[in-house]
């Protein structure tokens, strides 16, 4: 299932996913899922009157479709073991229904670990909207196999 | 509707969320949400085969549960302004369907803004299962309102 694994990671390699359009139903949907019905992100009228202008996408939504998209990438299957850690995750621009996003990682450390069958990597995460605008970023930390077999 | 505004809050002030099921129904939803569909996540036979011995509830659906369990808490209202930075989350256990979380917050912060109208609140995020284990533990940054009028 994985094309690439631990040892066919190097630092600086960059992969960037399709882009997803963000819909009222994604919102929707994720504030039964989180349990975030916060005015922000479910009243129209609240929404507008704010800061915002109109309701808001949950960070942690587009956080959780960066990491759907970064499902695409070739070693996120077998390969894959864990993911282990945010180090970072800032928030820089608010995102709102209708934007579209798309996420680039790229390898910032790919470390081995003293067992020879697995190793750290992690990755640099920029969530880029329609306008190529970085909205959120961050740093994710992952357990990611060796080829099996060797 | 909120009941505390950033001059409310101190260092030290701690608030534990209810607790929540974590089902295969929020499994389900958040794949169709994130775009995760990993196999640790969605295949019941190649999770038994892991070292995880089965289906893990997603990292980032366990962090957005925590951010919608937050919601409790009394400035998280009309006070809330934005959520806007993960300093730091670890993933420290796994967590099945199943399992029972809630949220523990401590103000780790509260500083002032030089507009005298908002501050900015560092919450230590601790989500707890059943067994009073830190399954997943952060940093969250926040700007809170001051009391209208004030």
């Amino acid at each position: 299932m994985s094309e690439l694994w631990f040892e066919d990671l190097s630092t600086g390699s960059v992969w960037t996913s399709t882009g997803r359009t963000l819909t009222e139903a994604d919102v929707v949907a994720f504030c039964g899922v989180s349990g975030d019905f916060h005015p922000l992100h479910v009243d129209a009228e609240y929404a507008a009157r704010s800061r915002f202008g109109a309701r808001l996408v949950h960070g942690a939504l587009v956080l959780s479709i960066a990491t759907g998209q970064r499902g695409q990438l070739p070693f996120v299957g077998e390969a894959f073991v864990a993911f282990v850690e945010i180090r970072k995750w800032a928030m820089r621009r608010p995102v709102h229904i209708g934007d579209t996003v798309r996420t680039r990682t790229t390898v910032e450390e790919a470390r081995a670990t003293s067992d020879g069958v697995r190793g750290i990597v992690v990755q640099r995460v920029e969530v880029l909207n329609q306008h190529d605008e970085v909205v959120h970023d961050g740093e994710m930390v992952n357990v990611v196999r060796t080829r099996p077999g060797c």
